[in-house]
């Protein structure tokens, strides 16, 4: 007998009928001898229509009533799930973010999760019922309801597994497992057996999108075993653990890209000594994200700096950057956009010095021409036109035998 | 500078529109520097709309599930109507029942209120902010979310409004205020400046539908004074209070009725002594409801006895008497539909003995025949043929003077 934790994600919960279909797979769990605490979200678009409520009340709603607000979606899905479950003679009782004692900081919209009083949900467990916990949500110290942010209901699953000290966390979602890419796009895309959690983290980060960063990292911190699987078709998903079986030792594990990518160049910095820091300080108060730097130091007098952001951060950026023209002291702005990036990853990289080369030259011999480029131990990206993204994923797909069965 | 609590209903928030309209409407009680706390209920038909959800997964939902689904839709109001008012430079807060500190009896889907810890509403207020709470809900001492059943909404405003000391509690309806009779069905219905705490009671307990008993009762007893209004049209309503301005001496105040009723007749009891008793302790263990009773003993050796119920519940009813025949010793059952009640009210009838003679003496005239009677101390309830309800209500009304302005 083990403790699983499983999360339902929005689609995996958007009907009665699908509600009624996840009350089978925690079925399928307790019938082992299992017990089980599930997370789910809210169901399929309802976030969305809460959202729509909102803007047509105030065009920036208060933060802490957007939490108010959308932490009904989830409450709804859980008093809902523990009746198909109650229903099936399953003994259920549902636990709203408060209830199931996840603490957060106190911040609105995004907080994150500082403790988790176990003492409700093992009780419950103990009394031999199926525990739902609301996924997104939590309390502060002070008794105010806050949401944990994009990916939330990934993170309460992960957190409350380690917590609890479940034998395992099943993210159930949309697609059977994480892929060497997007399937969608790439045909002979193949879903692999296991991920390390390194590389799920790169994967997660760079768009991969069945499981949210901020989750992974909870589950590599405290060593809780994820598996990503369909709710929808009963196979088997893939494994994120510490150190994922090597199929064909592989070097590369999967190739990830995103789309609507601008590269913002500032030309002409009189010191780029304190500059950039001055830039980046700058642009992360007003939450703009960057994402690959670059900087070129061609004069002795003045210094060139290129930056990846998001297309639509473009105005917003150029707004800053040009507000604080006097401080940041360059010459020149400049932005290109309708640019993408595609990224290898693979554990296997660290001790294979050739990969990041190999990947040059399989742009080259099918002349894409490179934008940028930035790497991690286990990951390269580059930045390219988007009319290549496509291509490039390809052939980088086959370059590094992707494939091919395992 | 007063404290006053206003309650809106769900037609009240039933839309964006209307949600910015009840905003204006708590601005106009704080330009004139009143604290001011709003409770509210879900948006017009979004309870109806969970109960369907729970409906398509569950026959019988379990309660504390339906307490977790239905709590979600004052909670969407609470937050919708905080960010009207923030939107409007109004600083506003919101709290579910539990965060206002409403705390019930451990009972799921009807749960009295049996505290209000007030500390978080007054440092709200005393802030400055206007406090929205959302209506129909508590919590339990041990953290479970509990519903306080129909009408629970005003009871939260009443309740508030007695724990908080405050001024006026102001419930906002689709009605203007109180009236002599129902004006959908009687013309020369007028609307009631004030009406006692009893007369209401009398009132709301008869189908009035304004305001719930409950809530009356709980006004009453903490002696909060009560306005019923309109929240579309800014007129004055109905004042409820201990003594009610007498106008023009009126010993009636009202006409209430109700249709779909069925009187039950239960003959030849061998034993009305503890029979009667029996019968009744047996049908409230099922919640039936049995309204008025009467019993006639014409034999020394059998007795009849016949009440009155809603016409919704007469199979159950008969279902139960059959099943225990055997305990209850009768000879015969009868039921009589397509019955009405109709009830005149007023405290002036206490010292006015021939109220309920003139009321007989009026239908009579009128070839209403009377099928049950009843009385209290400020009521006489009669039942007659559905088909004569409106035409006895219509001679009532205009008998004791009822259409003549004050």
């Amino acid at each position: 007998m083990g403790l699983i934790v499983q999360k339902f994600g929005g689609t995996s919960v958007g009907s009665v009928e699908r509600i009624l279909n996840v009350a089978q797979r925690v079925k399928d769990e307790t019938d082992q001898g299992n017990q089980v605490v599930v997370v789910v979200s809210a169901m399929g678009k309802s976030t969305d229509q809460l959202v729509d409520l909102a803007k047509a009340i105030s065009a920036a709603p208060n933060k802490r009533d957007m939490d108010m607000l959308l932490s009904t979606g989830e409450q709804v899905t859980i008093a809902l799930l523990s009746m198909a479950l109650n229903e099936q003679n399953l003994p259920a009782v549902s636990f709203t973010g408060w209830q199931a004692g996840i603490v957060t900081e106190p911040v609105h919209a995004n907080a994150r999760i500082t403790t988790i009083n176990t003492e409700a949900v093992k009780n419950q467990l103990a009394e031999g019922k199926v525990v739902i916990v609301a996924g997104f949500q939590g309390i502060t110290e002070n008794g105010e309801i806050t949401t944990l942010g994009r990916g939330g209901s990934d993170t309460t699953a992960v957190a409350l597994a380690a917590a609890l000290g479940a034998d395992k966390c099943d993210i159930y979602t949309d697609v059977t497992g994480v892929f060497t890419t997007d399937p969608r796009y790439v045909k002979s895309a193949r879903k692999l057996q296991s991920v390390s959690y390194d590389e799920m983290l790169e994967l997660a980060n760079l768009g991969a999108g069945v499981l949210h960063p901020r989750a992974v990292e909870f589950a590599k911190n405290y060593q809780v075993r994820l598996e990503v699987r369909s709710s929808m078709e009963r196979v088997e998903g893939t494994v994120i653990e510490e150190e994922a079986t090597m199929e064909q030792n592989l070097v590369v594990r999967g190739v990830a890209f995103e789309d609507e990518i601008t590269k913002v160049s500032v030309l002409g910095l009189a010191n780029s000594l304190t500059s950039l820091s001055t830039i980046f300080t700058t642009l992360a108060e007003n939450h703009l994200n960057v994402d690959i730097i670059v900087q070129s130091t061609t004069e002795a007098e003045s210094a060139n700096l290129a930056f990846s952001i998001k297309t639509q951060d473009l105005m917003e950026t150029l707004k800053v950057l040009e507000n604080n023209k006097g401080v940041l002291n360059y010459e020149q702005l400049d932005a290109e956009n309708q640019l993408a990036k595609v990224s290898i990853v693979g554990s296997g990289m660290i001790s294979n010095p050739g990969v990041a080369a190999k990947m040059f030259e399989v742009l080259a011999e099918n002349e894409i021409q490179i934008k940028m480029v930035s790497t991690s131990e286990i990951k390269v990206s580059v930045v390219v036109e988007e009319k290549h993204m496509l291509k490039a994923v390809e052939v980088l797909h086959q370059a590094f035998g992707l494939n091919k069965e395992a």
